[in-house]
Parts: C-alpha cells; sequence; structure tokens
C-alpha cells in the first residue's frame, strides 16, 4: 500500500527539548505531514524560533495544550520517561496513533522498567518496540510505538545478527555519545569546560539502556550482555563499539562471512548501510541524517569480535526513527522526509 | 515563470572537494535536477562514496573527463582559481551555462584579480558576480555566474544595506570561519591540534576576499573598507562582524531605523532573515542551510555601528548560493532543493 | 630589594571559581608562598579536589571564614563583583595587603563603575590597577590591587603603545574568548552544543570590560575606544584583534617602526614577547603560562593598523597577573611560580 | 641517594616533534637538568620557537648533530621506530645513558616486534620496559630505557593489579586518545574537520600498542588480551575503559576490595591517584601533567570489571614518564620538574 496522496495531521507533545526540535526539522520538509500543533507547559504562545533557533521559516507556535483539544491523527510524545506514562493512557483513548520517544514503554517486562527507572510503572499498554529493521511487521499494526533508546539503537543494530545466528556468547557494547543526548537543559556535565578535551565514561554500570540492550540482545539464550557509556566532545552522534566473544564453535569465522551475514540481514533496510572491509563508520558521514553506518567485523587471535557503527543520536537515535515508525504505520514510503544526506564535514 | 517540470542535466567539474561534496549532496534531492557528471581527474572511475563517505544512496562515479564529453544542460566548476580560467571559456563555447565557483570571474577589473591573485587574467569572459540578492535581474539572463567567495557572501549580506544608503564612511570587518573554508586536503593549518583551542588570525590585510568585498561595498563613493580573517574550531560557519562608522550626518541613527532599513532592502529575499533586537545570528541556526541570519544592529558612543551575519560557509557561502543561482537561472523556485533547515544543535 | 628567603602566607577567598583553582594550581608550586586558608560559603569542609580535580596533592580544605579569622600576609579576594566591595575594606582594615579579582576596584572615576555594573558604589579605598606593564612603580607601593578584567588585559596590552605614541585616533576592539571565561557555573550559553561548532558575538556594545578598556587607552587625549566580544569554542584563552585608524600624520609609518616602539616599550617585561614580523600570536602557545603574545602589526591600504595579542584569560588575564602583582608587591622575583611555559598542543 | 646537588646535561635526538617538545618544556624547569643540545635533521640552525612556539624563554637552536658529538651525560632518542635502533648503539658505545622514547626496545622478544612492526630487529641491547610504577628497581640500574607507548602506559596500570592478583580471565582494552598521539604532521585523519564531532575506531584488532599490552598484562598465566583504539576530538589525554572478565573465583569481588587492592599496589607511587567510589578519572584533571588517575572500580552483573584510567599522553603517555625514568636513574627525587598540577579547566 503507498497511501502517497494521504495528509496525516501530527501533533507533538513537548516539543520545546531537542527531540522535539528535530521532530519539526524534519517533519516541515515531510510532504504527506501537517503540523498541527507544538506543545509546551512552560512556553506556553512563544514562537518556535525563540526556542529553536534554526527553524525560522513557520508560523508554528507552542500551546500548553491538553490531549483533548489536540487536532491530529497521530502524536509523538517527546516527553520524559514517567511523563508519558501519565499521557499516553489518554491519548490511546482519544484513539490517536501514538509514538512515544521516552523509556516507558519499551519494556516487555515492566519489572525490569521498575528497577531501572526507580518507579512504578502505572500503564497497562503495550507499545512496540520501534526499531524497523526488527519489528517491521509489528510497527505496521501499531497504536503505540515505545521509540527505542539512542544507545540501545547504535548496540542493537551493531550486534542483532551475532545473537540471531548465535554466534556469540557474549557482548560488551562500549559507547561514546555526543552531549546532545543529554538533553538541552545545562548542567554541570555539559558545562562546555568539561566536556571540552575530555572523555566522561558515566553510569559505567548503571545506565538505563543497559536494561534495553539486554533484552533485545540477551532474551536469546545465555548471552551476557554488558554496556558502558562514554560522553565525547562531539554535538551529534552514537559512535558504537561491539565487543563480542565468539563462541568455541565459530572460532574459524571469517571478516567476509560476518560481512555477509549483516549484508543478508539488512539486506531490505535503506536506513543500514554495510560497510566494506576497508571502510569504517564515522560520525560524520551521518550527521543529521537517519542512516545507521555499521563496519569493523574484525575477529582478533583471542576470538574477540569488533562490529562499529555510527548514528546520528537524534535522527536515528531518537527523532528520525520516530518519522521512519509513522511512515511504516501511515503506509508511506519508509524514507518519506528523510532523505537527507548526513553533512560531511 | 515556474517551469517546475523541467528537469535540468548538470555536471560538476571538480567534484571531489567540500564544495563539490556540498553540490551533489543536495542536488541529489533536488526535483528538478539530473546529475550526469562529476568529474576529477584524480579519482577517475572512483564511486564517490570512496572520497564522500556520506553520500553512499547514489551510484555516482567520478570521471576524468573533457568538457566536450558532458551530458549537461549546466555545469557547475568546483576547480581552483587559475584552473576555470582555462575551462570556463570551452564549456561557454560549448554553450553550456555555467556557474563557476573559483574567483576567476568575480572582478569587473582585471587588473584588480592580477594584484590580488598574482598571476595574469587570459579569459576575456565576464560573470555575473552571483550574490541573488543584489545581482538577481542580471542573474536571470546570464551564461556566466561568477560564485562569490565564503568571506564575501557574508560581508556584504552584512553591509550592503549600510552603503546604499549612504550610512557610513568606514566598514572594519573581522570574519571568523570555520576550517572547512581551508578545503579538503590537510596542511599544518589544518592540523587537529593547530586549530582545537586557538584562534588563528591570517592574512590580517592582504586576503584576497579583501578585493571582492571592496569591489561591492567600496565601489560606492568614498567608503573605506578593511578585512580580516579567523580561523576557528567550527567546521562549518562564517560569522562576521561589522564595525562601520556612520556619516556625521547619521550619528542619530537608531537601531530601530536600521532594521527597518535592512528589513526593506531584504524583503522579498527567501534566504536572508533580519533579526529582532534581542536576537544575535549564531552559526548553529545556518548551519547546512542555505539562509543568512543578520543581527546585531547596536551603534556605540563613539558613532561604532555593529552588524552582525552568520552564514553556513560551504552552503550561502559557496554550492548553496551557486544552487540558488541555478534556480534563477533555470527558472525554479528560488529555494528549490534548498529548504532544509539548519541543524541545531 | 630580592626577598627571597621570606614566606608570605596567602589567603584566597572565594577559591570555589576557576580564578580561585588557578590560584591554587599555581601557588602550590610558588617557592616563598604558603596558602593558609581557602575560603568557600558553599563547600565548608570539603577537601579541595572534590571541587578542583585536578589538585590532589594537597590537603587543603575549604573554609567558610571571616576576614577576621585569616591567619595571612596577603589575601586574594577572587569573589564576584558587589561581593569585594564588602569584604575588602575589612580587610584592609586589619592589615592584610590585598589583591582583589573583583570589577569593584579597578574604576578611577565610580561614576563609571556605577554606570556600567548597574550598583552603588560604596567603599572609599582605591585600588592600583594592576597592569605591571604600566604601573609597576605604583603596584610596588599598594596595599590594594584591582587586578584587570581578562578581556582589558588583552586589548590594553595589545594598544597602549599607540596611545603612549599618539599615533591613533580610533581603537576598535574585537575579541575573542574562551569559555572559562564565563566562570564555572553551567548556563544556557555555556551549554556545550551552543557553544561547539559556533561563535558567539554578546554584549556588542555593552560589555562592562569596555569600561576598563576606555579608562586606559582613551583616558589620552580624544582617542574613541569600541569594544565587542565574542565567545568562541576554546576553553582557556583570548586572542584579541585591535582594529586602529592611523591619525593623518601617522600615515606612512611602517611595520617595522612599529615592531620597534613595541619592543622599546615593553623591552623590561618579561611576560610580553613581541613577535617577529612573519609570526601570529597564537593562543595554543600561551597556554596555562602567563604570557602574552603581541604580534599582526600590519597596516592596510586605508590607514587602519592591526595588532594581535594572544594571553591565557585565567593566568595573564587573572589569576597569574594577580600573583605577578604579589610578587612585585613582596619584593619576589617577577615571574617567581609564573615560569610555567605554555602548553603547545 | 639524593643526588641533588648534581646537574645532568641532557641532549635530545629527534627534538622537533611533540615528545620533542614536551621534553624541552618539561626540563626547562627541571632544577637539575641542563638541556645542552636538540637535534633535528630538517631544522638545522633553526631557533626552538620557531618549531614550538611555546617556548620562547630559551635559545636553544636545532643542530644536526651526530651523536659522538653531543655534549651530554644522557640522551633522550625521540625518533621514530627503525630509526632508534640505528642510533641508540652507538650512544651506548659511547656510553651516554639512554631513554628511546620509540617501540624499538619494548619487546623482550624481538621475533614480536618484528611480527608487529613489520621490519627486521638488528640491534642485540635490552632495554628496560620504563614503566617506574612496576620497574623501579630495573630502571635504578638501567643504561637504557625503552620508554613505553602511550596507549600501553594507560592500560597497563589500570589493569596490572589484576592480572598480579590473577582476578581476570579476560582483558578488553577499549581506549580514547587525543590526536597529538598522532604526531606533529598533517595528514587526511587528522584534518581539523575528520576529526571535529567525530569518533574514529582505527586499527581495531591491529594496532602495535597492542603487542605491548599483551607483553606486560597477557605474559601472565592464560590471560587473554584485546586492544581497541579510538581517535577522538580531544588534543591531550587518553582514556582508557579496561573490562575485564572476573575468574569464576573471584565473582564476589566488591568494588571496595578491589580499590583496597590497587590502593596497595601503588602506595608508593607518586604519580599515581587511586580515585574513591564515586569518582570518574577524566583527561581535564591530568592534563600536562604527569599523573595518571585510576577509578571506576565497578563489577557488573554478568561478571564484568570495569577500570578506567585518565592520563596526559605527551607526559605521562611519553615525555613526563621519560623524565621520570631519567630521575630514578640519576638518582634525583622521583618528581622533580614534574610537580606541575593539570590544567583544569
Amino acid at each position: 500500500m503507498n497511501n502517497g496522496d494521504k495528509m496525516t495531521k501530527v501533533a507533538i507533545i513537548g516539543a520545546s527539548g531537542y527531540t522535539g526540535g528535530e521532530l519539526i526539522r524534519l517533519l516541515l520538509n515531510h510532504p504527506h505531514v501537517e503540523i498541527t500543533d507544538i506543545t509546551s507547559r512552560k512556553y506556553d504562545n512563544v514562537p518556535v524560533h525563540k526556542i529553536h533557533p534554526n527553524i525560522r521559516e513557520s508560523n508554528l507556535v507552542f500551546k500548553d495544550k491538553n490531549p483533548e483539544n489536540l487536532d491530529a491523527d497521530l502524536v509523538f510524545t517527546a516527553t520524559p520517561h514517567g511523563a508519558s506514562m501519565k499521557i499516553v493512557p489518554d491519548l490511546i483513548n482519544l484513539d490517536f496513533n501514538v509514538i512515544d520517544l521516552s523509556g516507558d514503554y519499551r519494556f516487555r517486562d515492566t519489572k525490569v522498567y521498575e528497577k531501572w527507572y526507580g518507579m512504578e510503572h502505572t500503564s497497562d499498554l503495550k507499545g512496540v518496540f520501534g526499531i524497523p529493521e526488527i519489528y517491521k511487521e509489528e510497527i505496521k499494526k501499531a497504536k503505540l510505538i515505545a521509540n527505542p533508546g539512542c544507545f540501545p539503537t547504535g548496540a542493537i543494530l551493531a550486534s542483532y545478527p551475532l545473537v540471531k545466528k548465535d554466534l556469540v556468547s557474549r557482548i560488551i557494547i562500549d559507547s561514546k555519545t555526543g552531549v546532545s543526548g543529554a538533553g538541552v537543559s545545562p548542567s554541570e556535565v555539559t558545562h562546555y569546560p568539561n566536556i571540552a578535551d575530555n572523555v566522561n565514561p558515566y553510569k559505567i554500570t548503571k545506565h538505563r539502556h543497559a536494561a534495553e540492550i539486554q533484552q533485545e540482545l540477551g532474551g536469546f539464550d545465555e548471552i551476557k550482555v554488558s554496556f558502558t557509556p562514554h560522553l565525547v566532545p562531539v554535538t551529534r552522534g552514537i559512535q558504537t563499539t561491539s565487543h563480542s566473544l565468539l563462541k568455541e564453535d565459530n572460532l574459524d569465522l571469517t571478516t567476509d562471512e560476518l560481512i555477509k551475514i549483516y549484508q543478508d540481514f539488512y539486506k531490505n533496510e535503506i536506513f543500514v548501510n554495510i560497510m566494506d572491509k576497508d571502510e569504517i563508520p564515522h560520525l560524520r558521514s551521518v550527521r543529521g541524517s537517519n542512516y545507521a553506518h555499521i563496519g569493523g567485523f574484525e575477529i582478533d587471535d583471542t576470538g574477540r569480535l569488533v562490529v562499529l557503527s555510527a548514528i546520528d543520536n537524534l535522527v536515528k537515535g531518537a527523532s528520525g526513527q520516530a518519522i521512519h515508525n509513522m511512515n511504516i504505520m501511515e503506509g508511506f514510503p519508509e524514507d518519506e522526509g528523510l532523505k537527507f544526506i548526513g553533512l560531511n564535514p
């Protein structure tokens, strides 16, 4: 079904942050979408360009609106975790399709959520985990998408074929993220002199995204999955280094075979590029775009296998992936509004 | 004339540099353009993504081709100064429309070229200086566009209304540029440790772009124009601070009057945004886009007036402006293929 | 008088900010100084390395102490403007020598302070403006030093010989500063994504440091002095571009003559380096050091003269200069504790 | 033996690179050292500040000199691998003490060198691997020190107590380095736009430093050691994340016990700081200094243990460590000339 003439009305709840800004930036150039509402409690009646200074070519104005007053077919909730859980049930009751960018609906087992997020999970709704490369059929039929976290997107895309093919016994994800992942609010951590010329490992074994990564990669039999994030002096992008240990049976696996496995797995996926042997995924190649570049594919003498991925955390890792999910739900071409090529340099 | 259904075949000569890469990136999403040839002496038969790693969604391949073998309606020459002068006459003879991104055809007086570029000027052709906000009518009829330099674009847009209205006697342009302006080739200057945490004033009174700025701003009666560029740890963008001295008659000029003058001058220009009193143009608001933001508009006690501009040097300062010129020449909507909103953050 | 064996006890009031941290860092390696107290209202009893993570080799602990409890010969007040005015008179009454790093005692005319700082000036004390290259004799005899602002230090050192020699009629200072100048507290301005890949002109004609610069440079007959600062993606350093207009009589001045004037003026100054004709002052050459590099010295066809300076804003522009002043007051060698060479790269 | 009054004459061969510059910068402030010769084939007779613009307070001049003409007690060879092997035997024959900063003498088994460096090893001399925290007694008696690589220094300091105590079965080192590690020569890799806003994993399983790390960590029974480096937009510093897998017997190890093990191991080491539980080692805390900060010490549910280290690659990872080795060889206090506290911010 190519539903190319349909116009979808979308509202964005919590549109004043970085992911909200990206949704607006990208959707303004989407040929089948009309942005009907952008909401913000804090910036009621403020024109969009006072908050997102890059967006000057629209008349959008933030409004402090409740769900029942939204004029929309589909709603993006770019709200913090905890907040989404309180709004999404109303939106679903009002029969909106919903794409939630928070962590609230990402977990099949709400106990996992409660452990890692430290709060009670109060909603019965189940979201589809919105990685299109894995759950496309489920997304087509979904009313509620739980848009994945930025680190999990990079980590899962880099490692999923390994677990699907039962090649490895353990995965250690060492991720390096740009600072926009910390959001639009200033803090001691994001103070320029604390980021520049520095590398910040943080929440070394305790980052919430570990739970998402484990759910998707470790759900398979007996695979141990670990995750450590680092903040680097970059604005956009997540570079993921997935170190994994080959099972004893697979120690003779070659790089060529590995690349073939990845090419096959992603062969129908527009936004995933499997790189050649001599190529390294770079953030500068995906900046501002919805593409994921996957490469590396080396195996060392100890049986350690390295796969690398590069994504833009705000696009493929958040708002672009959300729009990709919308395109699938609404029957649009998958890359509609997302054809932008990364900025290099 | 809206010539919306026409497809224009374009070739890019010298497409392996940054401005070539930007032309490809932008034109691949232009609905009325087909890129038929990208040429490079050095990279004959190399696929585009080996040089521009962000461009993986096309089958373009560099070819070492001569003008007579190009299949095109319009040719962009992204060649160095001196080289353009040798190719462009052939292209014009072959009846291509040409947009030249070098300095070779920017000067009304070739003596000025010879003085600042230190080489003989060997071509009789005259180009139209391609700032659409000033020379739109000439561009419509042109066969050959001399696409302006990056510093001059930022400086002229920030200062032109001042000279047009005869408000000032002297202009000092203090510009800060990102490193992509130095091109794709590594050098001691662009070595990361020499740029990071540093500011490099260079060619303090002797930068070639001073001549272009003087031609456009100083051509008017008796205005003295000076220019000093600085390299800052930024990849894309030129921030221009135009300090000018009010003529004695105009010392009572107010910020509001000044903003009004700029709003009037640019009122029909899609890509120029005149900012409010409380706003500062920022590179992060125009990154990757063809927009110029102009603001500041303060006047101090000494009669010094400050206007600021921000552009992306590779887009509005080079390839985007070239495509804008193409749109005007070909009768397309001015912003076709250029609607992209800047990346912020 | 070389007072090499004397040990001076120093206290630092307000030692938790960047300038406080620099004072501690530098004074710990000063052979004739013992740091006896570091105070902070906010961090009472907190060990120094919890706030300044680089300083782990001392047992210093912040204390919330009043002036009468300080055990010191000399006190540095690294307090905000307004706060210094309330503490310094007590310190002077207690017979401490004081070096104040705020703006409170920098102005000969308190009316100027009140206009630019927007608050009443409530102290009768007069400080010596602590630029050792100009006021060394006064500093030797002073009880209270008003340590200059960071922008004024760079601007005055770059331009003072011009006004002293009556060469120019107007000076426009265009400065580019690193972010540490904004202090240790996070803000929207200093949020990493707002600084990176950006240039921020700010307080374009209204920065308080303009008043200091005008006091020192414009005090001479009839010279108009303007100032505009820019924030660049740099952590430490101020690069100053001083554009000035030669008086009619001096239009035949040459670069060589100009360099000679600067060499003569600074011939006895340890911390000022006058560069050769082919050299440009770079922040990376003075990073972490107390040196000022001055160069450029070009004159263009319009009679505009350009002098450039580079300093580390936290050292020569603040704490290093304060220690230099202390050395002069106490009779130590001028460069004691300040011999550190800049980090390059 | 405290040999405090002795003056040691040192020569630096190959002093025009970054490690040479750092040796000069640090040794000029060393109270017991006189730099007698700095050599360079390329810059014969060039004053030091033309190459190292931060070093303006000395009269040092590069000379193209042969070993027999050096006036020195001790020689630092800051020459590339392969070159050192040709010079060092002559220097040893001439009875100089030698500290070699190349890889040529780091391997106990020259076969390992020949495999990883791809060239024949032609010298019979054996160097002492110059990590003072492990080989101090050997260094005291050495004539030839093989100064360790930058990555190995960070990796070994972070992991050595684990292998010494037989706690782990496998170590995966994921390192992030500043660009100064790539040296002073410009290249496509170090071109500013290729580094900024990017992360570059490189030589993913094939970096030469893997061999050094394996020699020191894996030499113990049955420990598998892997290494992957990444280039990040930082000028100075190496942040090392050491992921290791606890042996089955040790799965109940706690963070407190781990910290205790590290504190004990390094209790006599001036330049190693073991951080508290709540602290993370940051590059900004060791910038420009010879300190190594070690922290992290977390263990996750899968039995993965994380230790982090931060060093300045040019100081503790190269020239500072070389001077530390010199101090030990010459009987000076270990931290003589190395007391400088890191620059933060």
